[in-house]
């Protein structure tokens, strides 16, 4: 199978170098030549180029991975192609892709990825989406082939699959900074947290997170919840106030 | 040394297991006597007792890790003794122990425990305070054998560290919750988010939380967010609005 890999982002680098391994990635488009350069100079037998105008027509298989805004100039500056069009985004609807091909789909894979640090996708699973069946299965049997397995979420479902992670990841992980923030202050390194960390996020994984609430708010602790509150301010004070209340709502009905 | 466990919990039972290892246990109380027995199988020459006047007067370590309200109770109840006392409580100051002893202090391991889980205290800090530098080296030592490694903490200090594995745990745990719910409600298992949970966890820990900060809010995407505002209700909208404003106010000076 050829593949195109428009763009040359962190997503795009990961994707095309396991591509690479069990498929022909033919060319990747950036409109940086040194960024598609880069991204080429990992790959096998590869081309990099910066015109759309360049692009191979004849390829099986066109990857976009690009900014969510980007996804529609893209498709529409790529013009009409034979092969599979699919992007990569948790937020962007297929119909983006509309008139681009007959054959267009979704191939999400649900993983944090920055360019420097390896991903194991054998760990991670892709969500597919796409208008027939056919293109659907093409994308299923590359998923099971670079990642651990592929599951099947329309527009709606990726939407809330993405929501989720806000909450799992990008949320959880600015609570980490207030921590550290706070331990900061009294002259200790976010690092004392590691064992703690990893102990919680185990047990929400093996028992569920409904199951493993604990804290002062879990046990409706009032005593410690205001002894804490007088201690903090800000937007500090204000997220610590409304979690507490909601688990509260949530644990002790 | 003889050492004496007052409380049969989850923390009292994790920190006698470690202790008998490297000391003698000579007693364990709980109120309820099946309580201390249950804990006491677990130990090499203990006995277990409900009665604090049974308690062995000359014992040369009391822990006691009952829960934070009992603390002040049960040292009322134990009257003065020669040994040292030390309470495992990240709440509770030092001076509640006053009077029970000449030699008090706290030992507090940063980590969270279930009865049944295993927990390598290898990996855990375990805090100390203490009212003279003898009893202070006797605590650390002590934290030296069974743990990581000791640190010291004020009670004020203690209190902060409370506070940041309150948001660093107890509430990320809950945004996992939240994440669980709107996964469940589109037919996805919470597991679906365990390789982007791991690799969350593992680039706050090398980079720092505040340099891997990435989601909607971080890069200012005022289009996602709403998006998502519009798919979310009551408390978990609440959550989404607060952290994400928050997170923009942080990252968008």
């Amino acid at each position: 199978m050829e593949i195109v890999v428009i763009g040359a982002g962190n997503v795009a680098t990961h994707l095309a170098k396991a591509l690479d391994k069990v498929h022909n990635v033919v060319q990747v488009f950036s409109p940086t030549l040194s960024h598609a350069q880069e991204l080429n100079d990992k790959l096998r037998e590869s081309q990099p180029i910066d015109q759309l105008r360049d692009i191979n027509r004849k390829a099986d298989l066109y990857i976009i991975s690009v900014s969510d805004d980007a996804i529609p100039l893209i498709s529409h500056q790529l013009g009409k192609v034979d092969g599979i069009v699919a992007h990569t985004s948790g937020s962007v609807p297929l119909t983006a892709l509309e008139g681009v091909s007959d054959k267009i789909g979704v191939f999400y894979p649900l993983q944090t990825f920055s360019k420097d640090v390896d991903v194991d996708l054998k760990k991670v699973t892709i969500f597919n989406e796409a208008d027939n069946d056919s293109t659907l299965s093409v994308l299923d049997e590359l998923a099971q082939k670079i990642a651990k397995e592929s599951k099947h979420a329309n527009s709606e479902q990726r939407r809330q699959l993405h929501i989720a992670a806000v909450f799992a990841c990008n949320f959880t992980n600015y609570l980490w900074s207030a921590a550290d923030d706070i331990l900061h202050k009294e002259g200790f390194d976010f690092e004392v947290l590691s064992p703690l960390l990893h102990a919680t996020l185990e047990k929400a994984l093996s028992n569920s997170p409904q199951k493993s609430q604990t804290g002062p708010a879990a046990r409706k602790d009032i005593g410690v919840i205001e002894s804490h509150l007088k201690k903090l301010d800000g937007d500090y004070k204000k997220i610590y106030q409304l979690l507490s209340n909601s688990i509260i709502r949530k644990y002790n009905k």
